[in-house]
């Protein structure tokens, strides 16, 4: 099939390394001639709301799906009457706006933290009333890797954090003192088949992730069955098509959902060695109405991220079982360049195998 | 780092997808623009020996490689004296000639099957009255996958076979009734060190490999330690850099030398998922400068090529622990269009997922 991707990260440089080998073609869309993607796909150059473009992919390819989820909604909406956009427009009109979500979240049962949308100061004034500083103000849009947040700690604070958050339609949220940040990454089928993977442990640095740990060691099944039923509720509400990911925070032992991901995901990163179908090749088969394939985990898996600056390629590839991935994105503080990821089994010689991998990966933060 | 390959099939497209996540861009030199590799690499169109265009890929990539050994030596070694060209050409010129192959095992210790080379009917009369018929002529140069060969079952069919083979330069080989045949792929990297996949039992329809069973089942360690120590001794005579395929035969109980491929090979695609590191990133490892990785296998895998014709495509994913790599060729009689792979752990339902992996392939032979 001829797959239509809307964005050209690497995400979609993943999708199409996947996606090859199956036999489908790639045609992106992507303002960036240098976009990661490229080596991989065909690319189509211009911008996310250029109609003409929209009108060329959607002539072009069997079924559209997207990699990132801060994209013109009315512009995706028109491409989805001509050709299949998978997932639909509903996740990402949802996933966009931090308030949509958490409203979402809400009505189907799940937990989220105390939070209230705010518009104006007053607004902000009148919910610090209400939600216990400190706190977060969050944009509602346009938020990703820590991006669009402005922490509070005290009443006096307040009209600082407006001016600084740019005065923008935001959400104040209960900042949580949470035990553990995890993730669960799920795929849903043209038939509407789920299947899902592990939990996966997260660890952010200044709000981006820095290390998943695949599966999320020590859970109790309490945790784990509210993880699976809460994606499980999302997937069906959305009557969704493809890969999604949903991350939380463990909160006095219980789950709160903070955001959703309609997409593949840098905490799914680990499934292309760590198990036997990975997220990236589970979000082609649903959208292109094939199988799903197993979600189940070979042994453990270690994901750390590449942040900033990249160690010598033969430096990475000398540690013992890492599975290189890089972008082919320049270097920048704060930028994701690639991914390295260790499988193994538990047992004695896995710590320390993660600590080698620790220690030569160091990575640079604006 | 750029890295050329010389030929564009479906070994040059699987080594692109193995490169592209290490950060390596490829350009390929192809006479088909249609070639599985286009998707994954920049093509560079033109024959193989034609002057200005090795002339071109030389001053554009920092390695060279080759993907099929039936290539120009001459144009070949010229490129050499400009960029590094990983494996080198006296692997290439050893593989192109039956006779120089068998003449390399034998200079090494390495047993093979009796024969001897023939370059006239008189010199094939005569070779008949030292090697046992039944026996297989075999043109020196441009065999793959079963082709250049012609069985001669008694003396009496000797000038048919002279005509049939196309009166070419020969050897005639004693056919053995071996037990099994193996193969054994290894790589070695620029500083020498050499490792290892465990041996391979291939199964072959009409000279075109079928299945592939990795690790080999129930081998002795005498066995094993031959086939170690002749794939060795190939690397180290040889220089060589990168990976290599040794095909034998087991019969009466030892390994018979069959041929060698200075490449990766088809009896090693297994390894994309049965083996921490794939022969496809270990070829690029080695002959890019880095280290080897780790060719440990995952449990047990079953590798299945699809010939001739293809199922749907889901179907063949609906197969549990299917992972399906095709190679964008148009179906023909007996031509590799792609293959499954499945990993397992050996056990009571192993044999019953290999049992239904068989029987949902077809294979179409001309």
């Amino acid at each position: 099939m001829k797959v239509g991707i809307v964005g050209g990260g690497q995400l979609a440089r993943m999708l199409a390394l996947a996606g090859v080998p199956l036999g489908h073609e790639f045609l992106v869309l992507t303002p960036d001639r240098d976009a990661p993607a490229a080596p991989v796909a065909e690319l189509l150059l211009g911008d996310y709301d250029d109609p003409e473009l929209l009108r060329t992919l959607a002539a072009r390819v069997d079924v559209v799906t997207y990699e990132f989820e801060n994209l013109p909604v009315d512009a995706l909406a028109r491409l989805a009457a001509s050709v299949p956009l998978r997932p639909g427009v509903e996740a990402l009109r949802i996933s966009q706006d931090r308030a949509e979500e958490k409203a979402c979240f809400t009505a189907l049962g799940i937990p989220v933290a105390p939070y209230r949308p705010v518009a104006s100061l007053e607004e902000l004034r009148e919910a610090a009333q209400q939600i216990p500083l400190p706190a977060l103000l969050k944009t509602r849009r346009l938020g990703y890797d820590g991006k669009g947040q402005v922490p509070i700690a005290s009443p006096d604070r307040l009209d600082e954090a407006w001016e600084r958050i740019g005065k923008v339609p935001c959400l104040l949220e209960s900042k949580i003192a949470f035990e553990r940040e995890l993730s669960i990454v799920a795929a849903r089928d043209l038939q509407g088949e789920i299947r899902i993977y592990p939990l996966v442990e997260n660890h952010h640095e200044r709000g981006i992730l820095r290390r998943s740990i695949a599966p999320a060691p020590a859970l109790s099944s309490e945790l784990l069955s509210q993880a699976e039923d809460y994606v499980f509720r999302l997937l069906q509400r959305l009557d969704y098509v493809g890969v999604l990911a949903l991350e939380c925070f463990v909160h006095e032992g219980r789950l709160l959902a903070n955001e959703m991901a309609p997409r593949v995901h840098n905490s799914g990163h680990w499934t292309l060695e760590g198990a036997d179908t990975s997220q990236f090749e589970n979000h082609l088969r649903a959208i292109t109405g094939a199988p799903l394939g197993s979600c189940s985990a070979r042994g453990e898996s270690r994901m750390l991220n590449l942040i900033g600056a990249l160690p010598p390629l033969p430096e990475l590839l000398a540690i013992e079982g890492a599975h290189v991935h890089l972008y082919g994105k320049e270097a920048k503080p704060g930028r994701k360049l690639g991914h390295v990821t260790l499988v193994g089994e538990p047992g004695a010689s896995w710590p320390s195998r993660c600590q080698e991998l620790e220690s030569r990966v160091e990575i640079f933060l604006p």
